[in-house]
């Protein structure tokens, strides 16, 4: 049976997004997803310092984190919090509604949107094995404004993700314009050679997602050698080992892209485990 | 006093977006905006034609123009078809509803907006003499697989216009990554070298609108040769005669951006002639 998602606008379970809203007219806004535990969000701190990080950068004035808060108490009911179950929150948040044009109102009230669903059903083997990549025909724009935020502009993301029926396949691998590997459409992307620990930069395109900033911190844990740096798909294929992460599964070990072949190994368990605070 | 845009969501006066449509959450849509004039859309077949083919591009079966005839009917009332007065419509279709994650539903219900708002009341003397433009410092990114539509992914439009608050700048001046000059944030441009009507050609970037296209024909009518070609912007510099379009304002002469000015001409209020269907 699919889920069905209940949400939140503006604090309103009765409320809906305006069609005059910026964040449907031209995308303008930010937005994160989270895992629910026990009615509460995982990583929350570094969620809200993204969050309000995102928006700074397209001027939008993050919503309270009191606010966000009193929607998750409202949303996530008491079995949520009575059960050790998990469930996801997505928070979108707009700049809010505006007349017609690319200017922004003077004063705007943003709008926000919590969304409640299902934590996906991952196949245990992608916990065990590991997940198979495809590596995308869609290329990232180069676009340095909004480079590394979560914003509402994601059509690239869509239509690389229609590249591909394969349900075998897990995620697309999306380089840039050059050839070199960004991060994937949902996750981001770690390469492990000897000891050292590389993902790509992003200052041109691609999403820093907060748990890719957890496992660039936890590498010292693990004595590795950190490398923030442009990767051609080329070098990351020869990669000892290769890893996913974002923050609803953690990290998966990534054990097939095409004919390139990974065999079983620690790391992406290592950092799950490191990832969990419980 | 602020004119009060009226919609349809679906043909309905009475609905909203949900959070959970696709053209809210990832921008997963395109657009159209248009004069309507005694109620009826102005350049009707090229409109909607260019709506289906943008549709097509990211996978949405465009709903009929039938069925948004019907909307414009329903929207634009008995006043508007009795006057001669213009307002303005905007189309948004978006994907439709569909749950968490970018790949979309195998099956769609396609989310149909119509929007009417007060016609922009142009200055006189944008008519008469022309406009200033400036040069935004925002770059427009490469993507093939997205370039020439209107979607629904205009962040990049969102921040080159929030770079100016001086209210005699008309428009600003968007070029691509490479320093080509490619198009203004709501409109086209063309400039005349000689008796060379020349355009900046949209295969990495930029909106294909339907009146550069009609432009583009109507050249030969003045004997124009036509050039559709990258364009540095110190070649735009040097143009005899530089002009902008939409489809609300017909052209417009570039008289002025930054130190460079241009002593009024005739090419601008020709082609608002030759646009001009009555």
């Amino acid at each position: 049976m699919q889920h069905t998602p209940t949400y939140l606008v503006n604090g309103d379970f009765n409320l809906e997004i305006s069609p005059l809203d910026r964040g449907f007219a031209y995308g303008d806004g930010v937005f994160r997803t989270m895992v629910m535990q026990g009615g509460l969000p995982v990583d929350w701190p570094l969620h809200y310092q993204k969050l309000v990080a995102d928006c700074a950068v397209i001027g939008i004035v993050c919503p309270s984190a009191e606010l966000l808060m009193g929607d998750f108490l409202q949303l996530f009911s008491i079995e949520d919090i009575d059960s050790t179950k998990q469930a996801v929150a997505k928070i979108i948040i707009s700049r809010g509604e505006g007349a017609r044009g690319y200017k922004p109102p003077a004063v705007t009230t943003p709008t926000r949107v919590v969304i409640k669903s299902a934590m996906p059903d991952y196949a245990k083997e992608y916990y065990a094995t590991g997940v198979h990549l495809y590596v995308c025909d869609t290329r990232l724009a180069s676009q340095t404004k909004l480079a590394g935020i979560k914003h509402l502009n994601r059509l690239e993301n869509v239509v690389a993700r229609m590249e591909w029926r394969d349900e075998s396949i897990f995620d697309g691998l999306l380089l840039d314009q050059q050839g070199n590997a960004i991060e994937c459409t949902m996750s981001n992307i770690f390469a492990r050679f000897d000891t050292t620990l590389m993902t790509p930069e992003l200052s041109q395109c691609g999403v820093a997602g907060i748990t890719r900033q957890r496992i660039l911190s936890l590498a010292a844990v693990l004595n590795l050698t950190v490398e923030v740096a442009p990767m051609s798909l080329g070098r990351l294929l020869q990669a000892d080992e290769l890893i996913i992460c974002n923050s609803l599964y953690g990290a998966f070990q990534v054990n097939k892209i095409g004919n390139n072949t990974w065999s079983q190994q620690a790391l992406a368990k290592t950092f799950r485990s490191l990832l969990t605070h419980d």
